[in-house]
Order: C-alpha cells, then structure tokens, then sequence
C-alpha cells in the first residue's frame, strides 16, 4: 500500500494526472487542503508518496512547490515526473450566457493560464481565489450566485456541473509538470532517461558563481534542461538556482560534477533523481 | 506633465513606492485597474509614465511584468529602478480578534509572502483574492463580515480601517523591486550606477547557449545581477531568459557583448539600461 497524497478535493488536475499516469488504487488517494502539506505529509511520512505540481508552460513554475522542496523538507525526494495536458473549461452550475457571469473562481494560477480569455470574454466578471480548481467547481456547484469557475472535466462530472466553454487557457499546447514525492530515493535501474535535479545555493556576492556552475556541467558534456533562479529569502538579489540536468546521479559525469559543485558552493541539495516524464 | 499610471486604486504600494520616492503631482498620478494595464497604457501612449512591480524578495518575480514586457509591448523600456520596504499588514474594518476572522481578502501575491502568518495564525480563513493589496482593503472597509485585508498603513488610513497586526509577512527584510517605464529611453548621462537589462531567446534544444551568454559578459568583466528564465509560452522546457547585468547599453563592454548576443540568439530584446535602485 502506497498512500499518495494529492491537493484535493477530488477533481483537481493532480488528481487527474495521478489517476491518469499511476496505478494507484482509489482507497489510497489521499486528499490534502495545500501543496505545501502534500510535501509535509511526505516529509513526516504520515503518507508514503505525493504528487505535487512543479512547472506550468505557460505560467512557469509553481513557487510554493519550489520553495518548499528547497527550503523547508530534507528528506523528500522525486522519484518521477509526469507531464500533463491542462485543458482548462470554464464551468457552471448550470447553463448561463458568458456576458451573465459576475464572478469567476479559481485558483490563481489557473486564471492566471487564462489570462486572456478573462480579459477578453469576462472584462467586467470579479475573480475570487480557490485553493484548487476542484474546490472552484465546488463553490459554484453549491453558489447560486452568477459565477463560473475554471477547471477540468473531471472536476465538472464530479460536481455535476456543465462546461460553458472549452479549452480556455491561453494556449492549447498548455501542460504541467507534476512530480512524485517521496521519503526514499527513486531505484536507479530503470533502462530509460533519467533526470537529476538540485538547488545551489551560490554565496551572496560572487556574481561569477552561475558561469562556474554551469561550465562544471558543460565541459563534461552534461545538458541542463532548466535553470531557474528563485529568491533565497535573503534579500532583493540573492538567489538559489534550480537546475535539471540529463542523466542519473550516478553517471560518471554527473557524479563528477555534483562533487565539484559541492567543493565550491555554500550548498548543493538532491531534490531527486528520477526517470523523464 | 508626466501622467503616471500605477495599479490602482489609491493606497496599493505601487502608489505607496511612487509617491515616497518619486516627485510626481497627484493630479498627473493615473490609477489603472492591473499591471498588463500600465504597460499597455505606456505604449499605446495614453500615459507617459507608468510604475510595475518587478520582483518581491520573497516571492520572486511578478510574473505578469515579465511576461508583458517580454512579449506583449515593443516600445516600452524601463528608466529607473526603485527598491521599496514591504511591511504588510492585517487590516479590518473594526478590531476584531484574529480568531474571528473568516474570511481574508488579498493580492495573491501579498498572501503569499505572508504564507506562513495566514497557516499559523489564521489556519481556518478562507482566502479571497483582490486585485491589489488596496482593493482588498476597500473591499473591507466596505463589507460587514468577519474578513481581513492584508495591505499597507497607507490603505489602511486611506479607507479608514484599523491595524490588527503590525509587518505579517515571512521575513522582515520584505522589500520589492519596482521599475518606472516609459516609451523614452532613460537618460544615459547621470553619474550614478546603471544596470542593463535584457530579455534573451534562444532558439529550441540549443543546450548550451546559456553558458555561451553567460561567457559574453564573463570574458568582458561585465557582472549580471540577475538571471531568470521564464518559459517562452512554446511549451515545456522552453524557455527565454532574462537578465540584468551591472553598467550602461553603451558602455564599450557591455555594448560589445549584446552585439555578439545579437549575432548568437534567435533574440535579444532591450528592456532598458537604468539608474540603480
């Protein structure tokens, strides 16, 4: 039994991702209110797994996730990543005219993907934050109010509510990169690509660190697939980075570089090893 | 006359930051309803002037200013730089304690850099998004339910509420980033430090062009201050990047490497070259 924690209500797009791409049976499904506390049930190992959503194509990455692998768990690792169509519906209690719709809820990332069809299609609509689009679809299908939410499909039969409008994100190629969480390290065996995955943390006011990180990696031949600089939390212009690179751990490059990047830098952390999404 | 637009209404801390470091006349200050609004209003030039936010200390870039001046306007640049303390705080209509409260209403990105006060201290609110942080407080102001704003002393004063809770967000050291923009260049001539920055595309599986940008500037002894990368909104895993590095667009280094940047990259974009904040 492997209880997999997931942000609920049921209905969300982890919960579509999960169910879609694991063989996890219903009865371990474990709805929780936040991301962050799907990375703190993993970390307490009050579960023994977690989904988490990671990077978003059109609205980047999700900050809470990044934050909270980085800064406030030790041992929780990835052990494999999932990348996921989102395709946003614009959903209601029952049928109703766009030009009708006073209030639209949803979590603020997904409004965020639909930027423009907000702006556009619902000028004058006022949008209300949901901790998940599901808890959105939640809200308008007990609401009698003029109010639409923004969600998945699943999330639309779930509450018994029908779809106003299709595929609403500001791109159609939109998808998310979630990830599985766990307390124990991925098995290194698998005969497919791996990604590995770390957090530098570059000490404040040495403006040659990145070029140094990232010739350790170049100059044995190791692809970065995603750097991304995130606040330490020390102030306007200190940074940690996030970098994936191609490859196990263990591979003799990756190694290699891992160990010098450790020598030099105020802190490396492993957020995982795992098999490409 | 420099008409100056800024996320309205009165009382947000962009207003807050524009008025406390610049000496702009109240009749030329434009409230705008959002920040892809100011920079739209710069470039189709119904003002001449605008304040965004660019990047919080705790929570990282406001990615809606990146992604509008990356992609959406030509003809925008940023002229000056202004680094503003963020003190948050919880704002009511009337004292209440804070177990009462049911409901918070907020920017979200105000919310989350008090993430840590609203789940320790307020685990059981619901949480409403606002379009800004003064919005939140005018919808307060003129609600009777249990709810909080979270917003500045200035909005506070402004809608005739009470303080609850003196500087709520996660470190003390809270500050943000604002640029001032313009269709005009800055000004290249005042005898204060500058900052250059950025927007750089590079063209799809080109694993190591970062590094190659990277070297343009190292080589020349020109030092960034910031790297970030932002998906190119083409799909996962595509990115562009942007970057800030110290001096002026036409000081002989730095001119000399975004002329060989321009010959490498499928893009280079200028988003101004700035006195520092």
């Amino acid at each position: 039994m492997t209880r997999t924690g997931f942000l609920g209500p049921r209905g969300t797009w982890s919960d579509e991702a999960l169910t879609a791409n694991t063989g996890v049976a219903e009865a371990d499904m474990v709805p929780l209110p936040s991301v962050p506390d799907v990375i703190m049930a993993v970390s307490s190992g009050e579960i023994e797994a977690g989904i988490v959503p990671m990077e978003n194509a059109l609205e980047g990455s999700v900050t809470a996730t990044l934050d909270y692998l980085a800064f406030e768990v030790d041992n929780v690792v990835i052990t494999r990543e999932i990348d996921h169509p989102i395709h946003h519906k614009l959903i209601a209690r029952t049928p109703m005219k766009l030009e009708e719709i006073e209030r639209v809820v949803s979590m603020p990332i997904a409004s965020a993907q639909c930027r423009k069809f907000i702006s556009v299609r619902l000028p004058h609509a006022e949008t209300v934050a949901a901790g998940s689009t599901a808890e959105a679809v939640r809200i308008v299908s007990e609401s009698d109010c003029k109010c639409a939410a923004i969600g998945s499909q699943l999330a639309a039969d779930i509450y018994g509510c029908v779809v106003l409008e299709e595929d609403i994100e500001d791109r159609s190629d939109n998808e998310t990169r979630f990830v599985l969480l766990s307390a124990a390290p991925a098995p290194q065996d698998l005969d497919r690509p791996y990604k590995t995955s770390i957090v530098c943390t570059i000490a404040h006011d040495q403006p040659g660190s990145l070029l140094q990180i990232l010739q350790e990696f170049a100059h044995r031949y190791v692809n970065l697939t995603k750097i991304e600089s995130r606040p330490s939390k020390k102030g306007l212009g200190d940074y940690v980075f996030f970098i994936d690179v191609e490859g196990k751990k263990d591979d003799a490059a990756v190694a290699a570089a891992l160990k010098c990047l450790e020598c030099k830098l105020a802190r490396v952390k492993m957020l995982g090893s795992y098999p490409v999404g």
